[in-house]
Parts: structure tokens; C-alpha cells; sequence
């Protein structure tokens, strides 16, 4: 029930049309109603940027299916992760209107054509395994309607191949930094420019990497400020934070 | 050297009042010269917000006068964190321009008083023991020239304090979220608005909170977009990281 | 040996029917043979409810059928935990009044129809990931002879749908709230109602959720009080915990 | 804003003594407000018993006093925890109605003298090293109003101390086991009863120990159904969540 | 109870000196007497080596009085581990009959002159600050009435001072290696000697030592056959271990 | 070079028919010779009970049976661990005296029938699940030459199928106790008898039991005295140990 | 832009052949193109040794045979790691000039023949199981242009085996350990020689070898001074750094 | 015994002077004494720069003073690592020779004044808290009889200062990098030259920094070939390996 409801029920009370003791029970329960309508409200102001995202790993490609076809519906954009190749070309046969990223190993439907925002989101990635990791942050930015610049492969350990964006770093309204083994990508980025970092530790190394917790831990502890980290291989969330705040 | 120094000199080459041998030897550093400058440019830049911050910790009461003296004739903003009450006494007989936030911890001289940035930083705690890495983000973020709103004491086993600030945190630009213990409060606070949200675990809590740890892998295992995270208890890091955004 | 044969043997003591080196012979062992009596006995007050519960994961088809067939002779409730279909098929083919309970994992048989406890034990799952170990909660406590009301997907980051259960969770004897990735969900819980709280992290997340760590940590830090944890993905114990307490 | 004066504001509607753009106003924040007043009505509830506990460890003595004098206007039981003996002198200093259990580190005010609930809890403990933490859940139960049992130093290592108080053990309603070091006496309490056991681990041993983490392991795996675990030596949570189960 | 008394009960039973009712009342707690009886029994014969051990480190001085005071009413050996100087002298005021082995920050009363077991404790350290630990193992050893040889610094990083010492090693029954850092001494004398080795790692080191963890994980992980670990400086257990095997 | 060989080379000497060069080549690499003679010596006093073990999990089946045939030439026994069927199935078609043990997951050849040692070794574990790796030790000491007694699923949640078992244990030489999950059982049987207690944590478990981490800390830090622990499921070493202690 | 080009460049200003501005456009971005030139300069005399090494785990067979086509027409060595039999034989069919080391699993084309570097590089292996990772190393350096002598199976447990090749040790100019389980191996080896020794922790081992944790941290505390260590299995960085030394 | 009293012991058996029982019993301990010896020999050419270093942070003034009295005897370099101020005046007044390194907590005497080694060795911190560190190592390089230069606060979240550094760099013959919190600095110098770098991670920073782990994860992790690791804090470590590089 939105205001213009409640008005409407208020004026049924004044004039008689609508007894009190029904206004009674359809305010009883407004608090619950309303914060579902808060909520709604503002997962609608989302919505018109994202809806609702889809966790693909653990879902079957049928699953994924029918909850792309309930959600295409509302005609906004839909979008699945860490979705296989296998998977998303069974879901392809059956959702024609989806596109699959392989990089990303999203798919996704209805991406806005116009961006907003405020600036460009860069997406900088240390080494070429931790691609899809980046890849992901920057078709999720891409699909909440946001600009989007994928710099690849400026590890720390060839700093000239970094110091040549520092063109594109200057001008981006955010930049997310995608690196695993000691993840020191994101100190050394946060100290060239004063823009805010979104740090993205990927599981990528072995021994004593330990599944990303190296990379975790460095970016935790970056001497650079401005510098703020999401969970390890979490490129949807980091694009997720770097829409919100280019909002 | 800037770029007017630059055509000075060539014109000094044009003109035969510069031997080449000696433009040469002049520009042969210039790189490293050049990358000095464009870090100091940019850290002017930075500067006119803030110019570098004294981690008070490990320093001596004795050091700390040392280098708010040297800093301060610069005339810009100075801070000095995790510095105690003795230590700020200590300060404050022989920098006497200097503020002290008992709160924060933070010998602060020279906060702007013109707040710029895009919108408010709101800066929750989730517990009264948080308060102080809170209080450390807060007056770091004001320091640094924006406006910031603090609410204490909203942790998620009493929802309805948090609730009553809706209306304050859709009017942020930016949330900081400071919590212990189980650190959930991200989480709650990122399902309700769609602001960028930074998690600050902090280290309050005993037994298998471990420091921080809990809190600290709770706020990145967020099931909330839109959250990222930085270390345990590092209240001006999040301070940085805001006024990254809010700029 | 029971107080009965004790008073016959001292009888037979007595009157001369049994020599006193026999008597000593069979008091001898009575520690051992009383404590696994005493046992027995506190076996058997368990066993109306439930005698004893197949650990599935590491067991063949074969063995769980073998189990089985000897257990269902005692006319008891009989239940194997974390059965996958294929051997719950084939186990079904060799055991027809076994039912397979698919979300929960469990086959199980001679469910009690009668229901008994102090009131209805109420299921949480914070994610549809987490269903699996929610249903293994509630099947379990159903199989143990109690009312179970489950609602899935309930997490933090929408707390509208939590609320909206809130009469539900009034009416409950004991809650199990089912969360993975940060956990949050039974803080939550345990600042809206003052019921016993019994937390089962799962091991759903990625990266620094390290199998379930965080949500573990997470609920064992939880600032609301009334809540224990039982161990990670261990729906099982879950349901015996609210068993015990709701009996 | 009640039912009741839900009513008299339609009513005032309805006869137009309250305009419908003032019957707007006062129900836009409906929500919020009736969100405390849920709340605040839950929290009464708990107040009958208990209205809220403070952890004294970070705080001063003088904080400590200021907080029951506020508190103890309301005329409920009132309970500070974690509190040394110096600490303790100085609020009695001021706070003369409050009674300080050494053993338990607790300042408490107004402990209810009619037990309620529905059986006797029992909390035993391990080693005597562990007692404090035992009596801190004990003196809690005790405090919220329940009647409370307690046997120090019955750990595994001398199986006849445990077995010694089976009577006692199944008389109980709820039982607390407390142990530090390997944390395997839940497991054995388990073994014999079944009734809901709380396992508190303890941070007593050294070495791989690691803080009460082997405990806290140890009692998370327990091979008995029944058990639920706390955080390391958290007795107050411990006695709070046998409170619960008890009522 | 023993079986002689168990022998005189039904005597008195047959020839009707004793009532069956009152037999019964004896036999019914049997099994828990005769439980504590075993164990007390079982205590005995530990007893004529060693009763109980005091651990010192938590315990005021005046408790040390107190416990030794009784405990030594009994005549045998009585020790308190973990005890250093100051509480040493304290007790050593009230207690004359006590030894301070500083070394080992043992206290201990009535060690047994006469030594036995199969043949003699070897007890080894890796480093100078190994020492106390080491001691602790030796005296502990001692007390309990076994033979024992002490080799300080055979550290590996020297190995001829180890070789220096086969021929004691082959003399050896049990050998105790105690070694902080990488822990690797076990793993060399594992090698060198076909007689059990107990590996006792301890908390010296830095750094990644973390406590003691790289030695007890170096040492679980020994190459060598014929090895087991006690916990991180834990001499104590380690001598009892070793009575164990020589007994 | 032995003794005897020595004594010939300086007779040679001493009577001229070995040139004092030639011996003093043959004298140079002595101590390595020696070293090397040492350690043979040392082993094959092993050997008389046994040469050396293949670890079987990352070997072929081809290379197992090449070292087998090798090492049968020896006359000894011989022992391959880790080995699943198919490769067992595999080598048993070239090396037909090998037998396998399949619980134990060995394959072994020349077990002496000729049992030798101070006693009898027992085997105990706590669970059905613990069983594979409680075979390996056991046949693992059989193989060695000892009398080796094994019970299975004697677990402290039924401490009367333990306490059963009361009889065997004081016969025990040394007693091996293989656990999983939390590991208690080795605390209950050191506090039980006065023999050797080697504690074996297994695998067994899930969520927090971490691979073993939580049966490991929890033996490490057992209550009871004289027990040591040996690596996560190495059942083989245990029974070296075992046989070390029971020689 | 080398220092003769600018030098023209500067002639050009000087002779009014080129224009100023143009001059200052060709200089404003010479830091980052020296920049990028310097490091082409650092990496070009990498490169006269060794251009750039593929990761080959994470790379299909068709992408490494891209990389090395790509790679060979620059004619200097190029190598892929963790290459396995299956991929190798792919990569071999298209790309005739590779060698595939299957031990070290390394494929590798351009191996210079002539060797360099001041001294012999020495791999020890621990155990059989380590020489994969060994063999990488060995590969490695070898392919870089050093010689190479490889020593494997000479673990702590068999001291005679390492001290045969003291001779070898001593002939080194540096040492490469390679060790799983307790990486013990490189503390002995920095005892006996003073060359520098690179230990390599392997994650052979089970149980609480975690992966090669507790190999790593013994080697990170070794006694012994002169010892460095790389990541667990990385021979490769082994080689590297031996060759950085060896240079 | 050395060759030429072997060949002496020989010849006196072959003329002899020496009965065959008296040099069979002089050589039957040759191996142990030969080794000792070898050993000593070793030791010798180390005692040339180095005899033994005092680990001075757990033993007293008092004991430092007798170590260096008995070692300076032998005129060499004498070296007490981890000396606070107060201790090292102490050991000053009975000392005199001794030179304390304040910064380094290093007492010395005793450095030589020649310096020898292939080259430099550059000691680089990343902040200034990590100097202690930094000048421990370049104190140890330096007692060891090699040149070294130190360059302190380079760290990557200001590269320029780093990159002013690069010709020092060059000229390296190794190069020691300390640093804390991220520890990120070794991989952008193993990124810029071709030298060995021997990184050092420090325990400096706070929360996740997990006291030096994340510094020593990035490290071991770094994604730049040419870099080894040594334990958190451990300067003197790094100090030999660039000695023993450098020899």
C-alpha cells in the first residue's frame, strides 16, 4: 500500500464507504506490508537497473531456465552467474533473447543499451587467469547500465605495463582491481590515483595462495587508502559496489 | 619539472642558451623526475584535502611533536591516529593548534571548515565498543572535508533502532557500517538501501571472534551487493575510502 | 541385572540354592553389565523416539540395506542421513517401507504419526542453498515425533520476509535458523523473540567462507542472546537439539 | 500506536476532527514505530526477567555504577558481567543493592528469589581452572529466575566423578557443561542423558590449545545428538540460552 | 567395596546376620562405587608412583600451601609443575619438605630414590631455550621414579653434536626429543635409533613460528617411524608418557 | 667396514701388504662408510622385523610391484600402504605371495607367524568410519611381529561398550585409540588405565572437524596423562610406535 | 626514445626543425615510455636467458601452442610448466622443436647448451614423491642457462644418504632443498655447508601436512642460517632464484 | 684427527709403534670425531667472518656479558641480535668493546673493517616502522664483512620513491626488502631487476596483518621470479642468505 492507497482508504473512512473496522484490518498488518513495500520500493529502484540475480553454480540448467523465463517477464534486465559453457547453452535453447559471456561466465538478458553513472568503471586485472574474475565485475557493471574500460594483464611484477594507463586511471569515477597470488596490485594502484579501489582477490596461485586467502589478506592490509576489498573471486560484487557508487 | 619548466628549457635549446649536452643531462632523470612529480601533482591534489597522515601507534610523543610541526607549515590539514590521551597531552603542550578527538583517538590541526563531496557520509556502529573505530572513520572523513553523520548503537539483535534511521541513510551518499562480534550489520544495512556500503569489522568481542576474524569473514561473505570491505578496525581507512567516494 | 534378579540372587544366597562364589562370580562383572544396563535403559527411553541413525555418506547401498533390514525388526523408527538418490533407489528396491526424503537427503521409515512435545519446532533457511540442510533439520525432528513448520529463504539482506514470519516465530518452542556465507540470520532471529535459538552454519559460500567458517564464527559471535550453534551443514543435529529441548 | 488508538484516528477521520493529510502524516511512520513498539514489546517481555546485561570488561568502574543507577530505576534485576574484584569494590562503593559473585565475575542487583521454570539446570564443569566461566552461567540462570545446580570437576580423565551424578544429571532440565583444554565432556554428558546439552568451551589449556579453539572443535564435533556449543567461554550466553529452553 | 568385603555381605546374607533389603541398599550404587573403586584403584597403583599433579601456573602460592600440605598427609610424591621463582619461595616458606628444580619450575616433595622401569629416559633438547621444557620432562620422569639422562643443544643445524651422543641413544628405552622452530630433531633421531620417541614442541620461536604450531606440525609430520607428539611445551606429559612405555 | 674388517686392513698395514696410501683412501670416507654401516646396522636391525614400507597412494601399480619384487629377494617382510583394490587386485597377479588387507587398504608379504614383544597390543576405534585406519595399525604391528588385539566402535557417546572392555585394556602393552571427529576417546582410555596411550585422530567428519584438525587438537590436549599423538589417519605409524614401545 | 633520439630531437629544436610544441608533445609522455623502455631494457637482458614463462595449468594444449609459436620466433628458450603427458603430446604434435621433461613436467624448446654461472646449482629431494617438484626446479635452472646436478631420496630419516654427498654439497655455489611432510631437509643441509640453500616446501604429505603448511613454516623457521624459502611447490621459483644467484 | 695424524697413527702401526688394538681403538669413534671435525672445519671457514650469534632477547644482561667475554677470547666477531637498550647498556659497563647498533638491537664487536663479497647488498624498507627489521639485516651483512647500503620508506603506495632508487638497484649484487602489512614491495623490485631479492616480512601493521602473516603470504605468493623468504621479522636471517649470496 503506497500513500496514494492510503489516502484513498483514509478517504473510504471519511465518507463511509469503507468501515472501520476494515481499514482496521488492512492497516493491522501494514508495518510487515510496508516494509515488504519499503523494501520493494527500493528493490524497485534497483529493479530499474537490476532486478535480481541469479547464483548459477548450484543450479541446474533447468532451474536457471524457469527462473529466467518468470523474470524476463517484469521485461528488466536478468542476469546469471558463474554459469558453464555446457549450462548456458542449454539455457540458450530455451531462453533465446539470453546472452552468454563466456569470459564472465554470466548470461545475462535486457542489458540497458544507454549508461549512466558518473563516470567510467575501470577494470584492471593482474595477470590473465584472473580474467574471468574481472570479467564478471565488468559485465555485471556493464549490465546495471554503467561504462565500462577492462584493462587485462598489469601485474605488479611489470609496472610499466600499469604506469601506461595512467590516463584511463585518472579519468575513471571508480576502479576495481582484480588480482590473486599476493594481490598487491590494488596497494600499488591506490597509490597512483585518488579515486576510490575496489579490491577483488581471485583463488588464483597454489601452495601457499591457499584458495585466495594471500591475495585476501594483502588487499586487507594496502597501505594506499581509499582502498576496500570484496570476497575472494567476488567480481559480481565488486561490480555491484563500484554501480553503487557510481550511481 | 612542469610542463612551462619544459618549453623554458627547449627554448633555452632553440635559442643556444642551452647546451644540448646539458638539456640532455637535465631531462635524462626527467622520468623518474616526472614520475616524483606526477605522484607529488597527484598527492597535491590530494593534499588540498589532506597531506599525509602520522600512524601514532609506534611513534613517541616526542616524534609526533616532530612531524606536526614540520607538516603544519604547510598549512594544510594534519592527523595524527591511535594516538592516547597521555601521548595527545603530551602533543598538545607543544603543538597547542592541534585538536584532540578522544574519541577517535585522532590529534587532528587544520580541518576544513567548508565541507564539499557529493553528499553525507553516515557512519553506523553496531555496539557502544565499536565506537571508538567509528569515531576513528568519522573524524577522519571530516577531516578530509565532508560531511558526516554518526549513529551508534543500532547492532542487528534490536533491529528497530536500526529501523528508525531509514530516512537518515537514504539521505547518505555513503555508509560506513562498524561492527563486531559477528559483524552482520553490513549485511542487514546493504539489504536495506543502495548506497555503497564499507564493512569495518572491528576487533570487540572474545573467544572465536579471534580478533576480528569473525567479523571480518562475515562482511565479506556478505549476502548483500554493494558491500565492501577493509581491515579489522581500521576506522580511517574507511574514512579514506568514503571520501574517495564522496568526492 | 535388575533389582528384581538382584533380590532372587540374594535369596538364592540366603535360602542356599546359590553358593555365595557363584553370587560373587555374577556381582563380579555387575559394574560393566549395570552400566551398559543403565545404558540399555536410557537406549531404550531414546529408542521409543528413535534408536539410532545411519551416517549415509560413507556407506554402500548394500550396507544400509543390511542396516536396515535388522534395525527395522525392532519396529522402531530407522533413519539414514545424507543418502544420495542413487542409493536411496537402490536401497528403496530392497526396503520398500523406506521413504526417501530428496531435499533432506534422508530415507527413513515407521515415522511416528502422532506428534508429541511442548510446541512446534520452526525451521529457517536464510538462502534456497541452504534448503538442503534446513529439510534435514525438519525431517529429522518430524522422524523424532515433532510438529515442524519450515520457511525457506529469510536471509538479512531482505528482512521484510523474515518479518513477515514473525507471528510464526512467536508460537514456536525452538527455532533452527539454517545460514551460510556470513551467518547473520540467527542474530537477527534472537533479538525478535526470546525462544531457545539453535544456528546451523552451512557450508554455502565461496572464497573466504572457507566451507562454512565464516557463517560458523558468525553465529558464535552472535551479540543476541539464547543461541547455540551446532556444527557446519549439520542439519541432523540440529533437529536432535530441538528435539530434546521440545520434549 | 495501538489498536485501540488506531481506532480513535479513524474515528477522527471519520467524523473529520482529524484531516486525512494528519492521519497520513502520523501513519507514514507507522511502520518504524510500531517495528519498536513490536520490539519494545518483546523486550518487555524479556524485562519481566531480565531487562539487559552489561559486559564490564572495557568499562570503568564509574561507567559501570552510572549504568545501574539508570538501570535500577526500573526495578528489574539488573547484572554487569565479566567484572574483576577492584572493579567490583568501587561500584559497591556506590551501589550499595549490588551483590558482587567473586567466582563468576558478576555485579547483580534485584536477582529474582522465586525460581520459575520448568526443571533444575545443571552446570558442570571440567577442571576447576574452568569454574569461573561455569559459575558465570550458573550465577546468569540463576539471576533470569531459574533454579540452577552446579558440579565442578567432573572431566573425562576420572570417568566415576561424572558417573557419580547420573541421578542428578536426569533430574535435570537443561544441562551446561563447561570444559576447556580437549572439550570432550559434552560429548560423554551427551552419551549418558538426553537432555539438551549447552557445551561451553573454555580457553584454559596452553599451546595447541590455541584459545579454547581444540575445545571449541572438539565440542562442535561431538559424536552425541543433543548438543548445541557457545562461544569460547561464554557462560553468560551459555546460561541465557538455558534460560530460554527452560521457560 | 572390594571382594572380600562383597564375600562378608552375603555371608552375612546367607546366615541372615544381614536382611536382603539392606544388601540390596548396599549392591544398588555398587556399580558407580565399584566404578570410583576401579579408578581409585586404578589411581593406587598410579598412586605408588605419583598421585596428582599440581598445575602451578593459575594457582596462587597459597593454594600450592594448601594442596601440598594435604596431599603430602599421604606420603608420596607430590608436584607442582609451571611454578615459577617467587611462588616457589612462598610455598617453600610453609612447606620445608619441597624442591625447587628451577630449571623445570617444578615443585616437588618425596621423589622416590630408588629408580626403576626397563631402562633409562633419554631426554634430549633441541636448543638452550628448549631447556625448560626439557627440564620439566626430566624432572617430571624423575619424580616418577624412573632413570633418566639429559642432553642439552644437539640442535640440528649442528648434527656431530647429535652423533656425538648415539651411543647413549642406543642405551636409551624411550627418548624425549624436545625442539621449538622447525621442530626437526625427532624426525633425525626417528632415524637414527629403533626406540620410541616423544616429540615434545615447543612455543620458542617467532614470526611464523606461531607458538609453537610449525614445530607440533613439523613433528606430526615426521618422516621417521617410531614417533609421537605431545602438545606444544607440554615436558609434563611427555615424562608420562614416558613412565608409561619404561614401566 | 666393521670391527673385524678394520683389524685386517691395519694388519695389512702393519705387515706390508697394504700400502699406507691405499688405507688411508679407504680410511677417508669412513665416518660416511660408517655412517652408512651405522645406519644399515640400525636397520637391519628393523629388518629382522622388517625393511621398509612402500607408501602406496601415488605409486602405480607397475612400481609396486617392481619394489616388491625386489624386496621379497630380501627374505623379509615386506609392506605396501594406502592401497586401494584395483592396484592391490593388480600387483597380487605378478607378486602372488603378497596378501592383502583390505580393511587396512595393505599389502604384505612374510608376516612373521612368530609373535614376539612385551604384550600385547590393543587397538581400539571410535566409530564404524575410523575402522580402515584403525586395521592399518593393527596389521601394521602384526606385520612388525606383535600380538596385536583390536575393537572397533567403542566410542564415548556409549561409554558402556568402553568400560566392557575394561579387562583387555589392563592386559594392554600399549594401547592405540583411533578416533575421528572430536577425538575424545583417547582422553577417556588415558584416564581409564596406566599404560601407553597413542592416540590416532582420523579424518572422520565434516564441516568443523576440519580433516581431522578437530580430533587432532583435541588429542593433543587430552587431560589424561600418557598419551601421545601421532598425524591425521597414519594408523601405519601408530603401529610403529606401538611395536617401538613394545619391544 | 634512447638518449641518441633524443638528442635529435633536442638538434631538431635547436635547428627549428621541429617545432617546440611538438617537442614538448613527444617529451610529456617519455616517463612512462622510458618507463616502459627501461623495463624492456631490464627484461631484454632477462630475456637474452629467458623471455617469459607460461603457467601452463590453467592453459588448453591449443593455447600453449599458440604462446610457443608466438614465443620461438624471437629464437631464444621458451618454457611452459606444469605441463602433464595428454597436453604435452598435443603441444608436441604442432610444435615439433619442444622437449617435453616429463618428470619435471616441463616443456621446453631453445635450452642453451653452453652453461654459464658461477658454480654448480645442487637439487636435493627429500623423498621420491618430492622429485616432480625437484626436477622443476632442476629443469628450470638448467633451461636457463646453469648447470645442474640432481640428488634425490636423501631425507632427514637416513642422515648417511645426505652426509655421502658432503662432497657435492661443498662443490656447490647454491643449494636447492626440496622437502614435503616436516621439511626438515634444509635445516640439516644448512648446518653441514655455508651456501646459500633455497628450500622448496612440497605438499607431499597428509593429514596435518595441510598441503604442504607445516613443510613450509619448518623451513621458514629453520635453525640454520643461510636459508631462504619459495612457495610450496615451486620448483620453478626455486630455479629462478637460484639462477638470480648463480649469475 | 686430521689426515696427516692418520697417516702418523698408520705409520706407527706399520712400524709398530702403535699395536693394532690401540688404533682400532683410536679409529672406532673416528666417524663422530671426523664428523665433529668436518663440522668444525665448516665452522672454521664461517669463524673466518662469523663464529656464533647470541640470540639475546630470553637470556639476561648477565648472560650476554659471559658469552661475549668467552667468544671475544677468540678474537673474532662477536654478535648479540633482538638487545633492547637497557640490556645492551648493561652489557656496555662490562664490555667495553662492544658497539651497540641502536636501531638494529644488535650489540657487536669485533666487525671487520675490510669489506670482501661479490658486491652491494641493498637493504630496502617499505615504511619505517619495518626498519628495525632493515637494520638488523644490514647490521648482520655488514658484521659479516660485506658492504651494504640502506634505502628505508619505499613502499609501494609511493612508487616514485622507489623508482629514484633504481640505479642503486642495479648495482645490487642482492637486494633485502623488508616489509610489513602487504608486504607487496619484493614483487615490484623482482619486477624491476634481475638480482636475487630476499624478502622480509614484518610483523608491522594490525587486524587482518595477523601479525606478519599476510606480509609473509604475499611474499611467498610473490608473482615475481627471483624472490625468497625468510621468517616474519627476521632480519639477521635475511642477512646471512644475502651473505652467504654474496660470499
Amino acid at each position: 500500500m503506497n500513500e496514494k492507497e492510503l489516502i484513498e482508504l483514509l478517504a473510504g473512512v471519511k465518507d463511509g464507504s469503507c468501515p472501520i473496522d476494515r481499514a482496521v484490518e488492512r492497516l493491522r498488518h501494514w508495518p510487515q506490508e510496508d516494509m515488504e513495500f519499503a523494501c520493494l520500493d527500493h528493490q524497485r529502484s534497483l529493479r530499474t537497473g537490476f532486478p535480481e540475480v541469479i547464483y548459477g553454480k548450484n543450479k541446474s540448467g533447468e532451474q536457471i531456465v524457469a527462473i529466467f523465463k518468470q523474470m524476463l517477464k517484469q521485461g528488466s534486465v536478468v542476469m546469471a552467474t558463474k554459469v558453464d559453457a555446457a549450462k548456458a547453452a542449454e539455457v540458450g535453447r530455451f531462453v533465446p533473447e539470453v546472452v552468454y559471456k563466456k569470459e564472465a561466465g554470466i548470461l545475462v538478458a535486457n542489458i540497458p543499451a544507454e549508461k549512466s553513472g558518473r563516470g567510467i568503471i575501470v577494470v584492471l586485472s593482474a595477470g590473465t587467469s584472473d580474467i574471468p574474475v574481472a570479467a564478471e565485475a565488468a559485465v555485471t557493471a556493464d549490465a546495471l547500465g554503467h561504462q565500462v574500460e577492462t584493462v587485462y594483464d598489469v601485474g605488479v611484477a611489470g609496472l610499466h605495463r600499469l604506469l601506461r594507463q595512467r590516463e584511463l586511471l585518472e579519468q575513471a569515477a571508480v576502479i576495481i582491481v582484480v588480482a590473486g597470488m599476493e594481490g598487491a596490485l590494488p596497494s600499488v594502484v591506490g597509490g597512483l590515483v585518488d579515486k576510490p579501489v575496489i579490491a577483488v582477490p581471485t583463488s588464483i596461485g597454489y601452495g601457499s595462495a591457499f584458495g585466495g586467502l594471500a591475495a585476501l589478506l594483502g588487499m586487507l592490509n594496502s597501505c594506499a587508502p581509499g582502498v576496500a576489498v570484496v570476497n575472494i573471486d567476488n567480481g559480481f560484487g565488486a561490480g555491484c559496489m563500484a554501480a553503487a557508487i557510481n550511481r
